[in-house]
């Protein structure tokens, strides 16, 4: 019996991953190069230099770690604590409160200023945790992913500027869908996942890094825990003049969100950021008579995911089953909610190629097939 | 200017990545699933069980790390290790050494048992320093990627058991070229890479996991340093009746791993094990008259990756030269040596679906219009 059977085919409008195009899955059939090929450094090269097209940086250390993007949440964070160092961290979800427990892992002394899910955090309450602990590290979610909450960055950025901290914004599911401006914004350390707004497979995570945040990596006194993930080694690898191996990169990923970032920036960021707003507002208009309630206030919602509460007649059919449904006989994936929210929402996901009216479309016909 | 331009076709006749047949290729640009899809998880129940073939095991937790070979090296040693806890390391080569450093970054306490680059360990000097030193933990490399020894593993295996230690077993050059067979030699953790002997892109670290290691990483008093490694949050995803989201699995990557465990299963381990010895020795045989000696004794060396020392010739041409003018005018890629020798060896990778004798013949028929 084979292990690779016939797959089906979905539409895949959960938290991601997202539908990949064909120039994509084109890209990922190429031929192999070796990771130390003058031709594939030259590839790195065109694919750091998109990456800063994307994260709004002229940072040098912009580069796809060879992992998920939770393995880019980890570099980031790995690197710049040292063990006993103070963070700050919002949390006002899953993914913050992922942040904090990779810190802590880390040995930090992790501040939590916590938010209700499914609302921003208070610039405030974190501007006051800031002045009070004096932290190393601020870091939050710029799109947390089990929520649909976007988080405006500016307010907090500013507080730890002003004391003096450096920050580390979680951009895994806004990068390529709504403005993320690192340089404007003055951040430190950025992080994404490929498969999100990229609309590339999962399996890197582009990530950016500030020179302020490489000085501080080479300014440790203990060495970083993940070898894996040491920025330090990381950078005799992606930059430079004489590549020194460290691990084999992920070649025929990074050929995917080579693929990926030219259909992105053919396409233009602020047509790109329309479209997924576009997306997201017939999404919410159609849903709305058949009794879905978005979970976030309008002004804070993301455009590339919204969280819906459920209506009665799904909560009695049993939300999984309806899932289950959509999936097995419409081929459309929508997320569950997570942890507090498991069982009162959906994330329904329009993400890169899939933030298109016919997309949408083709959901609610979908939902009203099975409700109507 | 895009950034995915028309790429070069090369024969990858270095230390790795090898070749990806077409099988491999094509299931790459398979559309995608999501990593809650039932499809998904059903396909990973068959990557896992075609993985416990190849690795000669029936270890429950046999699975893909979602990252290339030195992360699933990370894995294995950070999970295994708390901080102070004792191991003992043999270190022949580059990757016994990324070891070391990857367990002292773990805050174990690490013994190292050195040999000499190009020989094997002496199997007394590792029981002798098993018995003094009491690890928790014994661990060194099956095939040395570095210098292309092959270290018998039994005697040392033994040893560790008897002094109740567990064995880490590096298996990336080693996995589907020759016989891995973990159950028989009492192997606790174990892992490789995709890009060697598996003929797929770097991307997945294959890995198992005796009874006993998972049993240890749940007794540990501390938590894993790293998050996106520790192995009981990957377990709630991998294994058991509810698969509970930890990171988003590498879903395109695992449709090529599942590829390439069809073509290596249907071939068979007897038959593709005789190929790579059979192009090794024709390698060999061919590279004679030119000069080149092998490095590693007849008895040690590995089927799949040959180092030899290089020939006057190619020293007074520059080896740097030799192996630029090899993949640009040939298209043929073969690996330098590494540290102490750099500059002394080259490493050609005979993995996977490279192991042919045309493939053989390619080379020496570069290497002879370049040098006669």
């Amino acid at each position: 019996m084979p292990i690779l059977k016939p797959l089906p085919k979905r539409l895949l409008l959960g938290p991601g991953p997202s539908n990949a195009p064909p120039a994509v899955l084109e890209a990922m059939s190429r031929p192999l190069l070796g990771h130390l090929d003058p031709e594939f450094i030259d590839l790195l090269e065109r694919v750091k230099e998109g990456l800063r097209n994307v994260f709004g940086t002229t940072n040098a250390m912009t580069l796809p770690i060879s992992a998920t993007g939770s393995a880019g949440m980890e570099t980031a964070l790995v690197n710049l604590l040292e063990p006993g160092e103070r963070v700050v961290i919002g949390v006002n979800g899953v993914f913050g409160g992922r942040m904090a427990e990779v810190a802590s892992r880390a040995g930090a002394d992790v501040t939590r200023v916590e938010a209700t899910w499914g609302k921003t955090l208070d610039p405030s309450e974190m501007a006051e945790a800031i002045a009070r602990v004096r932290p190393k590290v601020v870091a939050f979610v710029h799109a947390e992913t089990s929520t649909g909450v976007c988080q405006p960055v500016e307010e907090i950025a500013t507080a730890a500027q002003q004391a003096d901290a450096m920050v580390v914004l979680d951009c895994v599911t806004s990068l390529a869908g709504q403005p993320v401006e690192l340089d404007a914004w003055g951040i430190d350390a950025a992080y994404s996942g490929t498969q999100k707004c990229l609309s590339c497979p999962p399996g890197l995570s582009p990530t950016s890094f500030s020179a302020r945040a490489i000085d501080a990596v080479q300014a440790r006194e203990t060495p970083v825990q993940s070898w894996f993930l040491d920025l330090s080694l990381l950078a005799g690898y992606y930059a430079g003049e004489k590549r020194v191996y460290h691990h084999t990169a992920p070649i025929t990923a990074t050929y995917g969100l080579a693929a990926g970032l030219d259909l992105v920036l053919e396409e233009g960021l602020p047509t790109r950021f329309a479209r997924h707003r576009e997306a997201a507002a017939r999404l919410v208009d159609g849903l709305a008579p058949m009794g879905f309630v978005p979970l976030v206030d309008a002004a804070d919602r993301l455009p590339m995911l919204t969280s819906v509460e459920l209506p009665e007649r799904i909560r009695s059919l049993g939300e999984g089953s309806v899932r289950a449904r959509l999936l097995q006989t419409f081929g459309i994936e929508v997320g569950a909610g997570l942890g507090p929210l498991a069982g009162e929402i959906w994330r329904i996901g329009l993400m890169g190629e899939n933030a298109r009216p016919e997309t949408v479309d083709r959901l609610l016909e979908a939902l009203h097939e099975i409700l109507d």
